[in-house]
């Protein structure tokens, strides 16, 4: 959070650029993404700190995706985290400008020399920053998020059931595909060997897609007050979701088995240092909000 | 062009956002800035090919600039180089959201390893990219692009005259921004030395301030068909503009000042290799379009 904090200045002008990306950025989420970041550095053998700017990235390009996909020409979203969202506060120029700018930032701070490790050759490093700053990129674009929110718009105005595949395809890109970055991104910074990659690839693909059927089925289970953002918002647009599809029961099933796979993955890493990885995949399985 | 071409792929699911990338990206714009760091590249001792990312990553920032403003919510164009703007053909989500995968695509090209050139040492080489990418990052957000916006946008609600200084900082960030990383990224990537990166980087910010003033003055010369956009705009919706603060002499004596001091920055580099940024020079200050 401090991270984030002292990422962009308050008041300097543009001031309504800055007030709306702090804004944004400093609501209050959960972090989940930084902080898969910074575990899976340290799981393949990197310190906490070599991560931080990178996990301050993800941070921010998650950020951006709310911002851009809250947009009246969008998902028309009035609230979220339990607060006004940034194009109600600040208008719609500001809020689609301080997203840009958010992605502009992630990619400063994962470009950002000052955060190179004091302990790793430059030279070394260099390369895992410019090969983490292809993950960032391709899980953002026309294969990751973008992708993701153009099929869901196509959805949601259509009136017919989306198949299982394409509700897949939808939450792979919208949200399994930054997850998966977050913690890739991590490995390499950490300096993790192709294998160890790789494991992690497929840990946060699981987690990534039992991230949203949790939220899923926290749609259909909870209140808005609980939640932080309209409840049943899903159900009322007749969106299609897991438990729609599967039915409530199937879901939990299916998210426990996702819960296992990810966790298969982290059978050969050292004990104690994967601990964190699966305190978070226990977190996201089992969290209330 | 053709690098241009060859990075989105057409037609391939989600189609509609591929083809609006592509749509606003190869509407035939007059490619200054990927000339501009090629030329930089060779100026600063390297070849052509090893900027051919870079220079295809600059102008996709440039046009998703274009895409997001002429949004409705922002400058609500219609038209831009002579055709409908994205969001009229594509609808403005799927605007907002190439706009956003293309500046996504930018940051994996600068990213791909791919186009290391074969004969720089690999290490080297991605501390220069990751420097490059600091430079690209930067120029977006809000001391770049974004800022620009952010205060025109102010500026074009307010009914006071805007103040020299001001209009200045609009272009200095809205145009001069993208056009110094173009030059400095080339330069960067080229193996330029310190001092080299300096002197083009004061050309680069003369010629960007340049290219804005003749912009300037071509909207009161020029008709829309010669400019493939909606001429006389500025007057129209009371911008303001340098012909309107300095009046067209004294505007086009500025413009001239501005060239010399670019020139002036050319002198000590290889009177053979700096011939295309002198000619680039030459070419933004006596456009017709």
């Amino acid at each position: 959070n401090s991270a984030l904090d002292a990422a962009v200045p308050a008041g300097e002008p543009p001031a309504a650029l800055h007030d709306a990306m702090r804004y944004a950025l400093l609501a209050g989420g959960k972090r989940v993404r930084p902080a898969l970041c910074l575990a899976a550095c340290v799981v393949s053998g990197g310190r906490e700190a070599w991560a931080m700017a990178p996990a301050a990235a993800v941070e921010m390009v998650h950020t951006m995706s709310l911002v851009h996909d809250d947009l009246p020409c969008m998902d028309d979203d009035d609230l979220r985290r339990g607060k006004a969202t940034c194009h109600v506060v600040y208008g719609e120029p500001i809020a689609v400008l301080a997203g840009d700018a958010l992605l502009a930032l992630a990619f400063e701070h994962m470009a950002s020399v000052d955060s190179y490790p004091p302990d790793v050759d430059p030279a070394k490093h260099a390369a895992r920053v410019v090969r983490s700053i292809g993950e960032l990129a391709r899980c953002i674009g026309s294969e990751g998020l973008v992708a993701g929110q153009v099929v869901d718009l196509e959805m949601t105005g259509s009136t017919e059931t989306v198949p299982l595949d394409r509700l897949e395809y939808i939450h792979l890109h919208k949200t399994a595909a930054l997850l998966e970055a977050s913690v890739v991104i991590g490995a390499i910074i950490g300096g993790g060997s192709e294998e160890q990659i790789e494991r992690l690839r497929k840990y946060a693909r699981s987690i990534g897609l039992l991230f949203q059927v949790v939220d899923d089925i926290l749609d259909v289970t909870k209140s808005s007050e609980e939640l932080g953002k309209t409840a049943g918002k899903d159900l009322a647009s007749d969106k299609t979701t897991y438990p729609k599809l599967l039915g409530l029961e199937k879901s939990r099933e299916f998210a426990e088995k996702l819960l296992s796979d990810a966790k298969e993955q982290l059978a050969d890493f050292d004990k104690e240092k994967a601990a964190p990885l699966l305190y978070l995949a226990n977190y996201i399985a089992y969290r209330q909000n």
